[in-house]
């Protein structure tokens, strides 16, 4: 059986160098395969990999997530270094729509396992992220890290309300691949896996289907499942200012390694939707503070209208009430803070009582969570209506190192 | 807070004919609503609700699945009617890119919940089918359909190997619902769900991303999670003739009501994908009978060739391996049955030992299980080498009664 190898690539380890510096050409070669309108629209085209800061932040949101969170199980900083170099390595293929090695035999007849999985063989990139975090655990005794853990990578406190799953929660490394094909996502997350396979493994993973957010003032604000536009007033790539205040680790920030960095939290908050979806329509767009068709703050007439906090009704009640999850939210409310917010829609089955397991893997990026997520987060986990129809059952923080360069690999810095 | 109540439709109950009646017009003033590129290509509109056969079975495979099994909460035959009635009516309307009513209130101010609830607003159908079927147990003494169970409609024999979840495995009706946007098809089986509120629960459902079967010559041969392609010799609705010789039910066979329908049996299969990437590509080769990258049998060149089961390796062995799985299945070895699938990849996540919770979701139709799946499993379950790789976890077996006519609804002459 040596026939019917396909595409016999070079493996990643010892050429991944030159594969990733075929860059846009590689994804050419490799998207000539896709043969399936249905899976090759016209601009389903590479991102850049390479850059100051890590692609799949301010990326305009793709359609689908795979997301997971690690455990390293190798106590050997080496391993870790050397685990690190590799997934960087294999990131810059999968984003250029390349597979990671050959899925034929590596050396003669057949006798190793294929290199690349195989399943996104023929499906071009879709704008595939991969994106890297580190969690708080990662600055533990094991790795010597513990003096270099940022200040702003704090332990969550505990929220309000909070109903955390310990298997769904934490993680010592964070990967976030994101593209408009799940089928790529999910191939991108998996091999990943398999590279870390006797290093690390994962603690739990989400797939995500619907965007709930835009990055992108290019983007339409979609809608979450609740019904409701959501992220309309998010940050958007295209506010510069706003970025470097809001969004990447500062230099005066420090640590020095995380400088062009960033902050992600990550949620998953269920949606009691079968309760939401039995209650008024009065009460919903009050609970959220802006109508379900257009998406207007309440007493406005279009989605992107300035919200007015002062205006009141007849009856003297404010038309945003204060309990609102857009005005508890909002940065006048919280020292000017904001998030760039990359969620997703998740359905996973059913829970057993008759209910859809649905809700929202909110994903925020930012600065410093002391700042941002933690003190909103605090506010709307006491006085947000809209907790009577949600819960958060998962949590994780990380710490999102800056883009890398050619040569160089996620977190480097931390390790040097 | 009167204002933004969106676009105003009337609602289901009332006004579910006329609604209908408008057909592709309405699909046309709801798509208009759809600004964002990424979630509105130039070929996402509706597939036609009405006719013979129901769609969603040889309609071109779409890309996503949500697949929903209920159980039915009353054991009034008159409530179990009215629910088909409705899901009949809510089921054209959202195939054809309409809400199911007026997401803003239906009487006055705000006071009563939404009709539909909202999330696929300005999102076009994307070729959203919905398909029902009902399982074994909605033959019990319940409703008084004991003696119009068809003899097709079996319980699935217990396979070898066989490791089902009661949880996820069985239902008395079916829902597949397929579009190729995820947000679409989770609308669907939402509302229905909804809809269905104090006469049904959701048993269990499945996410499926990507689709691993064509039932179309036009498609390419997707793959499925061991990096295969999969359904190569599938059946394909350019097939007439066999389409009515494999999947419809005909006259002779009886019962008259599920003339011009088909038997779906589902199984969740999960894939150790694991294992199955530590595992050289000679073997998984074998395993399949196929090349991985071409999809071609074993000794041959092209996928498509004819598949030579008696070809020889110099050894004297046979170039497609007596267990492999392409030989086990293949009508020559299976009196000549065979089946139309349309099942799709998953992921649910990890399975908390380190490993993703990953595998297919087989889907089936086919005119009588007993000649055709039944055997074939029997075969595989014995005999197939891929079993080292997978295993069954869920199952269920249904009647799908044959298309609705405008003014009819799902199973209506199973209640006549």
């Amino acid at each position: 059986m040596t026939q019917s190898k396909g595409i016999s690539r070079r493996g990643l380890f010892g050429a991944a160098g030159a594969a990733v510096a075929t860059g846009v050409a590689g994804y050419a070669a490799h998207s000539a395969l896709a043969t399936d309108k249905s899976q090759a629209a016209d601009d389903n085209g590479p991102v850049g990999f390479h850059g100051p800061h890590q692609a799949g932040i301010t990326t305009p949101v793709q359609d689908r997530l795979h997301f997971a969170a690690f455990d390293v199980t190798t106590t050997k900083r080496e391993e870790l270094v050397a685990l690190l170099k590799e997934w960087t390595a294999a990131a810059a293929l999968l984003t250029a729509g390349r597979d990671i090695g050959q899925y034929g035999a590596v050396n003669g007849p057949d006798e190793a396992p294929p290199e690349d999985t195989g399943e996104a063989v023929g499906l071009p990139p879709a704008h595939l992220t991969i994106t890297v975090g580190f969690g708080p655990s990662l600055f533990d005794k094991r790795f010597g890290l513990a003096a270099k853990r940022p200040k702003a990578l704090v332990d969550l406190p505990h929220f309000i309300g909070d109903d955390l799953e310990e298997a769904r929660s934490y993680g010592d490394i964070a990967v976030q691949a994101c593209s408009d094909d799940p089928q790529v996502a999910v191939h991108a997350i998996r091999n990943l896996a398999r590279i870390g396979f006797g290093r690390t493994v994962v603690r739990y993973s989400q797939l995500g289907f619907g965007r709930t957010s835009s990055t992108s003032r290019a983007q339409a604000t979609p809608r979450n499942l609740f019904g409701f536009k959501d992220g309309t007033n998010n940050l958007k790539l295209e506010d510069a200012a706003k970025l470097e205040q809001q969004l990447w680790v500062q230099p005066e920030d420090g640590p020095d390694w995380m400088v062009g960095g960033s902050y992600l939290v990550s949620r998953r908050i269920r949606m009691n939707i079968e309760i939401w979806d039995r209650t008024s329509l009065g009460e919903q767009e009050a609970v959220v503070g802006r109508g379900k068709g257009t998406g207007a703050p309440l007493g406005k007439a279009d989605e992107f209208d300035a919200i007015d906090f002062t205006a009141k009704n007849a009856d003297g009640e404010p038309k945003v009430p204060a309990d609102s999850h857009v005005r508890l939210a909002h940065p006048d409310f919280n020292n000017g803070a904001e998030l760039l917010r990359r969620g997703y829609n998740f359905v996973d089955g059913s829970d057993g009582l008759g209910r859809l397991d649905a809700g929202l893997f909110f994903l925020a990026y930012q600065r410093d969570p002391r700042k941002q997520f933690i003190p909103i987060q605090n506010r709307l986990a006491k006085n947000d209506k809209m907790n009577e129809y949600i819960h958060h059952v998962g949590s994780g923080i990380f710490a999102c190192p800056p883009g890398v360069t050619p040569g160089s690999y996620w977190g480097e810095k931390l390790f040097s």
